[in-house]
């Protein structure tokens, strides 16, 4: 098939084709840049809501409610779910195969679980590809769920428009949400579980650090909104919090710059990359091997044969370009 | 004062020097390759650990445990704490003062903070580099000792010879460090006050988890020491299986098979970044900056823009050649 008749399926949101469309910008093979360049234009109507948050929190949970909400209001929901296997099995966690059955069947619905395994460092660049299908396909939303737990995923979350930290009334969660940067984040929280004990303590504590950010009266102020995801208690709540956080970026003309930033650290990202992989071509990569023991006998240094491998890469730039105006 | 002169000083280990060029190598500033290069020669005799686990472990406690106990062996150690600083403060957490107090004046022991905030994706580089700085100045063990909640810090502990994880025995510690590839790179772990309930119970799901993973006979197998960190108990334990490991590695010729990985990793960064220095040079990041506009009306694409990027880089490249020849 060729990439302009799947470009076609995709704006008709045939299901099927967003499906193999992801799946070829997450291999990132040879039709992926030109997929991408096809359904860029049709792009940047969806809005994009990151919630991440620790391990058990209750973002699965969430995001299913929350898509169900969005159903309700005649909204079409694409999820991307970045989903850390475990490095022994390999498989999917339970909280998938529990959405699959609660609201995989919803056809304004569209789930796609990525898995963290094996794809460090490309990831972010791959969820972002698989939510412009999903943006050129015509949904409303693209939730972004994310586990808080590496850089990767903290990436992802903050590409979003709008960015949920979930939280759970446990002892000293917010101080570690706090040091894994996703207090940083945060547009707004949300405090799950909210029936437990220690859950007022938690938001307590939790204003009080938000408390201690520099801020002036014009910047947006992240709130504590609590819930029982599991009860659907909150939902609406939520809802409402992220509609009141979109409103605000939009008055003050922040939508528009977060995306900009997005596009220019996208970009950058494409380009280093096609840099990259010329760089490590065989030759090079042969030579990089071979020069290992010398480094490490202490006859050159790592510092000397990362230039020589820069220069060369110079140098061949230069040949080919003479090569090929003869 | 010239590299060469300081060269000479680090080798002497003079510790107001060996501070002075981690200072350099840190700031990455023009100085910084060529002193690491200078230094190279020396590296490769220190002995390199990585403590890492979740927040709250006992890390730092451990670190200078076992740095008081190879004192008492007439052994030097370094130490390169690397330190999630808070998103509001910007302060050092209170591990790092009470160490200093502890074993800050003795002679032999060298330590160091580096900061989290700020110098993402850098950060490994950097602590390697100081590592490196440490290794030439004859420090008989380097200590790395991180958090195991981001990507980087992860990084840093899997470049050292011995990687040991520690953990606490509360309910699902085992679990989330599963997730946060924890247990990957562990070469043992430590199960740190161990005389709290829950201990056996974490000890024994953790001996689950690890016999699931496949493995040969000749395979090293990661165990898990008990310890009191906090009243020094287990420390001899712990030192005893880093020696155990070490000449586990040393025999089956895996230590210059990691330290060889290691360099392969730190030459591709460092090529990969005097390449992208390059890349985004002024008069590039502005034509990058230009394009935003377009490509957020939908005029243009990011893959777009990034391939013009790239091919107006090599380019670039050639022309200069050509000026030189001139």
């Amino acid at each position: 098939m060729k990439v302009k008749e799947l470009v076609e399926k995709i704006f008709e949101n045939d299901k099927r084709f967003v499906s193999r469309a992801i799946s070829i910008v997450e291999s990132n093979n040879s039709n992926s840049a030109e997929l991408l360049k096809e359904l860029h234009k049709k792009t940047g109507k969806a809005y994009r809501i990151g919630i991440t948050g620790p391990p058990g929190s209750g973002k699965s949970t969430l995001t299913n409610q929350l898509a169900k909400y969005y159903r309700l209001q005649q909204k079409t929901v694409g999820i991307i779910a970045v989903d850390p296997t475990s490095p022994f099995t390999g498989g999917a966690l339970l909280g998938d195969r529990v959405r699959m059955n609660d609201i995989g069947n919803d056809p304004g619905i569209f789930i796609r679980s990525m898995a963290t395994r094996g794809s460090l460092g490309g990831l972010s660049k791959k969820t972002i590809d698989a939510a412009d299908v999903l943006d050129a396909a015509g949904y409303d939303f693209i939730i972004f769920e994310t586990v808080g737990v590496g850089q990767s995923e903290l990436d992802i979350a903050k590409t979003a428009d709008t960015t949920v930290v979930m939280l759970v009334p446990e002892s000293g969660d917010s101080i570690q949400a706090m040091k894994a940067g996703l207090m940083e984040i945060a547009d707004f929280f949300v405090l799950n579980k909210s029936d437990r004990p220690g859950s007022d303590t938690a938001q307590t504590s939790l204003k009080t650090i938000l408390m201690l950010r520099d801020h002036t009266e014009k910047d947006w102020l992240p709130g504590i909104i609590k819930c029982i995801a599991s009860e659907n208690i909150g939902t609406k709540e939520i809802a409402d919090e992220i509609q009141r956080h979109r409103d605000f970026i939009i008055i003050n003309n922040l939508l528009k710059e977060k995306r900009e930033e997005n596009y220019k650290i996208r970009i950058k990202e494409i380009a280093e990359t096609l840099l990259k992989n010329e760089l490590w071509m065989q030759e090079r990569e042969s030579f990089l091997n071979e020069s290992l023991q010398k480094v490490a006998d202490g006859t050159t240094s790592p510092y000397q044969v990362a230039e020589t491998l820069f220069n060369d890469f110079k140098q061949k730039a230069i040949l080919r370009e003479q090569d090929g105006r003869k």
